[in-house]
């Protein structure tokens, strides 16, 4: 890791430090999904049976997961990850549960009373990606949620051959139905849909640059679908003094990098004492892990920031609005009224990712690559939309007939100022 | 208005009389938009002062407008029209401020305590259409919860001349900096940032085919700016029995086709008589429009479809997913929890699209083409992000940690279990 002192930087300098690689997809990538999509419009379930033997070399019989897979999957879980992913399930569920939203039912005026009513998005489409690590704590970071908000059609896609622990997750989790079937490929059927695939409203979930460059355009299309959020490279930004464990702060940061050689791995001290024991640290820690070599590749690129005092520590975090930010400070909690832009926070020394990661609660699907400025946290209100209601008695009505046939003259607006005065001529006249 | 008795149409033609006219912006716009676009981003402020002079004949001194202007402007305001203006902010502030968000905090198990919190967004843009009608009921449904979620910056663009109830309203609602730049350049210079423009964080607002498709774009953006929500020409649509005012239907249904030709007026309803004396209503009223023209346009291919029964009508709403959605039947309430797929309700005869649109206190940015199936009215929410925290004891750690390291091993993802068992290393030989 690169060490800058923060205060012998230019602004220019600041700014290039803090900025991250471009990421957007290369046109071959764009016009390769657009092939796709334009083939599974045209084509269906063709095309996936297709594109699954091309792209993932499995023939496939169904596109969708019989009852008896999933059942033959559950038998091969040992009994101790099963009831950890249930315990996992019930701190999420029990987090999000807690996000239902209140009821905001008021009168603005006496006779005019305006509401939020909360419903439910209809149909959803949850992808998690395949690979030799099998994703199933993201299967509960979506499914959770969308069952707690009441999502009437849940539908999971991942390319085959799917592994148990999806399979076990998404049932445990009441997914109805899914799909083998994964990449650009997926995407591209739920939002338009196949005769095997239901179209769904909204699509969540993480993918490779294929399947993030297709959640992209299926989300530009005119009767397209919804998406989550814009995708980035994974980030953490630890921000720690002189009272924190160089150990920690080390497994926090490589816990970060190891996920992929363009993690964003961000430490932010007013301790150099602490910079230099947690270089020293990593070192020794690296020596143990599997995955050593992508993690080095991610730290070759990361940053440690030498601030003079944790009031920069904390202007240096909102201004790079991390996904992850670990906080390991002498008072954790009295840095967070100033902390405001960040995907999840977490607060102390035995709070590290690993623990959001899978199983504190909170979700681990969030905004990355500066998003966070924008974007929130997924939670329930993602599987959801607010309208709004009003109802007018005849009083209310007439105490506010004259200031919107005002408002509307002014905007020249005649045919909705007729509709009031039609209204108020009809209760004169009763 | 065309009739359709619903019950007469095959699936294909039920599905086609519901579908909405294509309205992806034409590779001309697309590229005009992208040519302002790089234009503004490489001239900054020079750009601005030349589209402005292009595309609104106008030659400014300065992009800002002075306090001088909107006092000047404020005085030439009728008293009565500012009083109006005034009832309509207090009943949107109620509304907005009730839409506060509820702390969410709580221990999912015992020492692992998770919450919720949320903050505004730091610098938002708001984009007000100018022509011939001043939209300055759009500044108050767009800075009125702008202010209340706390939002740092909130600036104001219009295209020049800026009408005087703009600048009133814009003032009266507390925005800091108005600039008298309109159209794409406009969006540009909100997301890109120039010598006079803050660079902002989200843009809000309506405008023409350039305006949407440069939100569109900018959403696009690397370091571009996110938006509030996909655009499409405004609808209605209005669920009426036998026991509506056809006068009442009718002024509804032309409230929303005098906003232009392509505005969307659909009326459902079980009953023929209805439809045939709201009709007339429509015909009579018509003749004491000045915008009978465009209203008479957009008349021209809306329709009239005759359902079996109000079920029915629920039924071909939740397809349709309207933006406006009014309900003019005996017990209108009763049918609200089967509504589900709408911007707006109103409620009963006496709750006209007008009271919403100007001062009942609900937002009137709203999501229009079907996009209410995923997208929310807009509200606080809009204006801020929410994060997640955690904080684990090193009890509630050591409970949680089996879990874990469990899930961790299981995607092998090493360095995240080693976060944990060094940890709880430590925490052994303490």
């Amino acid at each position: 890791m690169k060490t800058l002192i923060w205060n012998n930087l230019s602004d220019e300098q600041k700014q290039q430090a803090l900025t991250r690689p471009a990421v957007s997809a290369s046109g071959d990538i764009k016009r390769a999904v657009e092939a796709i999509l334009d083939s599974v419009t045209t084509d269906g379930d063709t095309a996936l049976f297709a594109l699954s033997e091309k792209f993932d070399r499995v023939k496939l019989d169904s596109l969708t997961v019989s009852k008896q897979q999933i059942e033959q999957a559950t038998t091969r879980i040992p009994a101790e990850l099963k009831q950890a992913i249930q315990n996992a399930k019930r701190n999420i569920a029990a987090f999000h549960q807690a996000q239902k939203p209140q009821a905001v039912d008021l009168e603005t005026q006496t006779g005019v009373r305006c509401q939020v009513v909360t419903r439910p998005i209809n149909r959803v489409g949850l992808y998690i990606p395949g690979g030799s690590a099998p994703l199933f704590s993201t299967v509960l970071m979506l499914a959770i949620p969308a069952k707690i908000a009441g999502c009437k059609k849940v539908i999971l896609c991942s390319p085959p051959p799917i592994a148990d622990e999806i399979l076990y997750t998404a049932n445990l989790c009441g997914i109805e139905t899914i799909y083998a079937v994964g990449g650009a490929q997926a995407v591209a059927a739920m939002a338009i849909g196949t005769e095997s695939v239901t179209k769904v409203d909204k699509i969540f979930g993480p993918g490779n640059a294929f399947v993030t460059e297709a959640k992209r355009q299926v989300s530009q299309l005119t009767h397209g679908a919804a998406i989550d959020m814009p995708a980035g490279p994974s980030e953490v930004l630890v921000l720690a003094d002189e009272f924190a464990d160089p150990d920690f702060v080390a497994s926090d940061l490589l816990s970060q990098a190891e996920h992929g050689a363009d993690s964003q791995v961000i430490l932010v001290t007013p301790s150099e004492k602490l910079a230099a024991e947690t270089a020293l640290a990593i070192e020794r820690q690296l020596t143990a892990l599997p995955r050593a070599e992508t993690a080095r590749k991610a730290l070759a690129h990361s940053r440690t920031f030498i601030a003079q005092d944790l009031q920069q520590c904390i202007a240096i975090s909102n201004e790079y609005a991390p996904e992850h930010l670990v906080v390991q400070v002498e008072n954790a909690r009295e840095l967070l009224p100033h902390l405001d832009n960040a995907g999840s926070i977490f607060l102390g020394a035995y709070s590290p990712e690993s623990m959001g990661d899978y199983a504190s609660g909170t979700n681990h699907v969030l905004p990355t690559y500066g998003y966070t400025r924008t974007y929130s946290s997924l939670g329930l209100a993602d599987f959801s939309k607010r309208m709004t209601v009003q109802e007018l008695t005849p009083q209310g009505f007439k105490d506010l007939a004259k200031t919107v046939e005002l408002m509307a003259s002014a905007e020249q607006l005649d045919a909705h100022k007729q509709a009031v005065s039609i209204r108020l001529a009809k209760l004169g006249s009763c």
